[in-house]
């Protein structure tokens, strides 16, 4: 049994806290209009949680949508409400950076199935009262991104100017551009794939069964009890981070120095500074996120397959698009390889859509996406300056004009 | 709680059994003679279980020492007593095969560490009359080889023709080859590397970890207490069996085919088969390996960098070395990736020793040298029949010329 100590009990009340009541704002979608889940089953009522930056411009043309990746959320660029760290993309989207909030008004929503302010396993199901748990239906990408078109409705905009995500954030950005057509002027797909890999499903398989066989995980009703599967859960973001680095960035950043002591200790100790890294990103995660959600994320990744759910032609996706891709990939990611986006391209290509592609050199892994990359921000910068041009935007934000 | 139903107890006792009183023949070395290991302890008594296959020649100049990987053991060429499966590298060693026991005496030990009959931490520790758990000392991969040293002193084997071994094997051919370079004529060290690499800790740390999490595990006591941290060793499992394969073969065996259904099902069950097959390979590990051996070489492994053990330079281990050499790496080996052949192949050529090298060309990652690779079957054929004509062996054993 995991000790409810003071800290604990802190760090769970923290997280529910943000699950109930978040920092950011919040829109509540009542029964009145459910959403139609892939599994057909009716969610409703159901809360998306959003941040937003900068500001939208009279015509409502100048909105990005970000889509975030499996851990994340809607703090893009502000501090977390949790951890008190910068946003999660901070380097990337800000005034005058690669995605300047000083021209574009950059919208990012707590994905459907998450954990800081939408709908999620931990958020109440209004038919018991308590926490849905394994309760909640098993999702899917294109639910994630129907739900952020009923924000969109909202907010009262019809096309969003670009819609740009890595990851998991890339395959939502596929998905919006392959049902809203007409929504996206540009979409920006990011170390990304159309369809989950069997490497990638067997990395996410070993991650649930780790929290599954957390007996404080308690079949996914630990939210009742108090309880935290803590172990399994850092066990499962332990697994998960070596694939989001290189064998070079592991390497550069570790080798095989010792952590603070100058000779093997002849133990289980982290007399390694790798593995004493790993623990502490296993810990970390656990107090900012909600172990089934876990589970239902990794889940709709693993059945995200835009090829099968188009006929088995992926191009079949993009029929008819008018909207302009900038699609990315990183060399030395094998998460997401450069083949994987390839496939993208040529899907795209065979409907002559407005594709360019870039391969950028690094050895950082999947992780290069949300580093300081300067290629990549010159490609993203450029990309998106070239299509406001397009667009007609205005270099500088009309309330500044 | 695991319920200890009767196929986890014969599963248990079919395991203890081997512990105590192996299928194979074994060595007890008693406490006159006791091992002095890396970590400046004494062990003692300690015992080796091995198992042989063809008949040692009059000269003892015919015997080929088989070193065995992380989870196999001595059952290298005979029916497995616990899971009643081939010989592990059945289709490599045999009458007539690439190592071929009509002409050589194959030995393989237990290594020590392990749980099939050699000492252990399943073992019994004469101190306390209990079974070592983590009493048992932190052992090296120069430790198992010197424990090896003992078992060939006491079998009267002054020379070793070869020494073969991959993986974690690989590892003991090349300490074998710098320990003693007299008792060596032939070393094969296959898919291996002279330290292991940061991504490679990272992953052990990941199956110890999840292992340690397991409250059945009970701080590495669980035998007393007739537990079986089965669903933490499983995870390990798991998550190590994906570093085996190549992406491309997870591809070509799995993709995305369902598991014995026609749809997704929305729910956590393992609709894909690579899902279910790393289940399996989970479930069925935990039968036969003891999760504390598991921790035990795992670390011996993270421990093993004989660059650091040669004063910063590889070609130190190798001075003055008269063994002749072949370094086999497979293409797709992600784990010990053919440039870590490469940094052996160089020291070795820094001291002008014989050594050829061939790196196989496969798609079936680490797990290829396992597997039926008829490049790599004829590789070793080709060399093992070349250096016995150099030792003067006859092409036919004595007994049968």
């Amino acid at each position: 049994m995991t000790a409810a100590t003071p800290d604990l009990i802190t760090s769970v009340a923290r997280r529910h806290s943000e699950v109930y009541a978040p920092s950011s704002p919040v829109v509540h979608f009542d029964a009145s209009a459910p959403l139609r889940l892939a599994c057909q089953q009716d969610l409703a009522p159901f809360s998306i949680a959003y941040q937003t930056y900068g500001q939208l411009n009279a015509a409502k043309s100048n909105a990005i949508l970000i889509c975030h990746t499996l851990t994340s959320d809607q703090y893009v660029a502000s501090e977390h409400p949790i951890t008190g760290k910068p946003g999660w993309w901070d380097a990337l989207v800000g005034p005058g950076k690669p995605v300047d909030t000083d021209r574009f008004y950059v919208i990012c929503p707590n994905i459907l199935g998450g954990c800081m302010g939408s709908t999620g396993p931990a958020s109440t199901n209004p038919k018991t009262g308590a926490p849905y748990g394994l309760s909640f239906p098993v999702i899917t990408i294109g639910d994630m991104v129907e739900a952020q078109a009923r924000l969109m409705d909202h907010l009262g905009i019809d096309q969003l100017f670009a819609v740009i995500g890595g990851s998991m954030g890339g395959m939502q950005v596929l998905e919006w551009a392959s049902r809203f057509k007409d929504r996206v002027f540009a979409a920006v797909p990011i170390a990304t794939a159309a369809w989950h890999s069997s490497q990638n499903i067997a990395f996410d398989e070993v991650g649930r069964q780790a929290v599954m066989a957390d007996p404080e995980w308690a079949g996914g009703n630990y939210y009742a009890e108090g309880k935290v599967p803590r172990n399994g859960l850092a066990v499962a973001r332990m697994a998960a981070h070596i694939t989001y680095l290189s064998e070079e960035a592991l390497h550069r950043k570790f080798g095989r120095t010792l952590q603070d002591r100058s000779a093997l200790t002849f133990s289980f100790n982290a007399d390694f500074q790798v593995e004493s890294y790993l623990r502490h990103q296993g810990s970390t995660f656990v107090d900012r996120f909600d172990a089934n959600s876990y589970l239902y994320i990794t889940r709709a990744m693993d059945y995200f397959d835009m090829r099968e759910s188009s006929g088995g032609v992926l191009a079949n996706a993009f029929r008819g698009t008018r909207t302009r891709f900038c699609v990315v990939s990183f060399t030395s990611d094998w998460l997401y390889p450069t083949r994987e986006s390839r496939e993208i391209v040529q899907a795209l290509n065979a409907v002559a859509a407005n594709v360019s592609f870039v391969e950028i050199e690094s050895d950082k892994g999947h992780d290069a996406f949300m580093l300081e990359e300067p290629t990549f921000f010159a490609t993203v910068r450029g990309f998106l300056s070239a299509a406001a041009l397009k667009r007609g935007l205005a270099a500088r934000p009309e309330s500044q004009a």
